[in-house]
């Protein structure tokens, strides 16, 4: 028997986490806890049961990981501290500014129930930070760039959505290329929010809506558009639907540094991904972190922890011998 | 004061490694150890003592970490283990195929004195290591792709220079940018030697030898440059020493993966270097992992390890509230 796997929470990031198990021939889900009647709850793993977050306490025997699905801005702050007193937990919670208050009570809770919690697990945070966090170490001298795309921003098309007389849209976040190039040449600009990313909206109205009242509004919004040079598509439903039902995303951390005993020798450091699906790449890492959660807890260690903090053969099926071996 | 450290050999790699202490304040350079005449040595720390590599020993306690800069042929299968006696040591060792011995060798010597070592730090073995393994385990399903270049390799030129008639050459390896295309744009071709990476040859002949000679000869070397498109230059000294005298490397690691329950989903993970000096990069990487061995020493672990073993965070001056709050 593998690891045995809980998901709290079955949206995009769940049913990602389900089918990022199934690739994982040492781990097993066993349950899902949902908000929803389970009846209403369909999953793909035939030998997996849905249950309703009530009863999640009954299975803290059973369960070796609990996967934390929820989202950032209300779900997560409450449930990973409350979990953590019942299970070894994972979580993606990805509002940066407020990690380490995330990481304080998480931290208590899991410390005093003598579990093990890993948190703002994924690509950013997540692997991104890890690349930004290595560069930094190996290049003390240097400037970090980070930019985002081509990739859909949920949390920007929401806000379209929201304007009156949008009926549904979709946003994507596009990195500047020339900002990139220089960057990859050597050059060290300071880029201002509009110079790194424009951003593009594919936008289809209700009927009888005002097209250039909904441009102006969006090219003007605070916070989400003012800053960046927007392009606003209209499209049909079903151009929509055909074209931009995706989920993409992606983007590149670099660090360009100096070495030398007068600075004289430059070196760029470039992590990249180019992600089909968002939540199924964000999923795929979250599964290799529950592994070393797993094992962390057989060590016995308890407490907060963060990608910073795990050996990376912790996230690996594969021994230290056969790791040395095939990929040192 | 800082962590102290000791550099054995000071090449290219020693003197990186100086260069790299004076970038992380936390670190000192007290001492150098040479096989040469230490008056014959001249070093750029002011504040550092070279010795002799036989007077080491008198340094034991003196020394917080011991930075091995020989060569992998057969300076460090004999020094790691022999110093692991008496240090905390990180050594460079890049024979992937003998990894697994050396290790042996070194867990066995650093156990008994218990003593820290961190042995083949560097970029490959090394950064690119470390990303393999962090690609692999999150996307178990996938394909890897490692190439080299544009950079001078040693072990190639120092193979043209011992051809009859050579007096001087440098060798860039070079992949192939029509095989890195089709990797980053998803495709998963099966890449034989030929179609990764291309070599290209810098050579200044002796008087009154016969290029043509010269160049069949390199072209069919075997192991060398008869399975790869080899392009030989015949250039002056004066060229050769003007355009050619740098010691630029990097790469390429990628793989690409599936995720989804159908597979459907495909994901390109792509790590890149871009280094104007190999050895300082190198060094750069070993400074870092100087400080986590430095710490792994002061919690009392022993034995030998390697950069999978390595929490991230140790490899940071800043503390993990900073690295939470900065990076993550």
């Amino acid at each position: 028997m593998g690891i045995r796997i809980g998901i709290l929470g079955y949206g995009n990031l769940g049913r990602g986490v389900e089918c990022a198990i199934r690739q994982n021939p040492d781990m097993e889900l066993l349950a899902v806890f949902t908000r929803r009647n389970p009846e209403d709850v369909k999953i793909l793993t035939e030998t997996a049961q849905v249950c309703r977050v009530s009863e999640a306490g009954q299975w803290k025997d059973r369960i070796d990981v609990l996967i934390i699905c929820g989202g950032s801005a209300t779900d997560l702050p409450k449930q990973t501290p409350e979990y953590a007193k019942m299970f070894h937990v994972v979580d993606s919670f990805d509002t940066h500014a407020r990690i380490p208050e995330h990481f304080a009570a998480v931290d208590a809770a899991a410390k005093e129930a003598g579990k093990t919690a890993l948190i703002s697990v994924g690509w950013d945070p997540g692997m991104f930070s890890l690349n930004r966090m290595y560069a930094n170490a190996i290049l003390p001298e240097g400037k970090d760039y980070t930019f985002w795309g081509r990739g859909v921003s949920q949390g920007h098309s929401d806000a379209i959505r929201r304007i009156e007389g949008v009926k549904d849209a979709k946003q994507y976040t596009i990195p500047v290329e020339t900002a990139l190039s220089a960057v990859r040449k050597g050059e060290t600009p300071e880029l201002t929010t509009r110079q790194k990313h424009t951003r593009e909206c594919f936008v289809v109205l209700e009927e009888g809506a005002d097209a250039a009242k909904v441009e102006q509004e969006i090219k003007t919004m605070p916070n989400y558009f003012a800053d960046y040079d927007t392009t606003v598509h209209f499209i049909s439903e079903e151009e929509l639907k055909k074209n931009h039902s995706g989920i993409p995303h992606g983007g590149f951390v670099l660090r360009s540094g100096v070495t030398g005993w007068e600075k004289e020798h430059r070196h760029l450091i470039e992590y990249s991904l180019k992600l089909d699906s968002n939540p199924e790449f964000t999923s795929s890492v979250i599964a290799a972190y529950a592994r070393a959660a797993y094992r962390l807890a057989c060590e016995g260690q308890t407490g907060c922890k963060t990608v910073f903090d795990i050996p990376p053969a912790y996230l690996s099926a594969k021994s230290g011998e056969e790791l040395r071996a095939s990929m040192l």
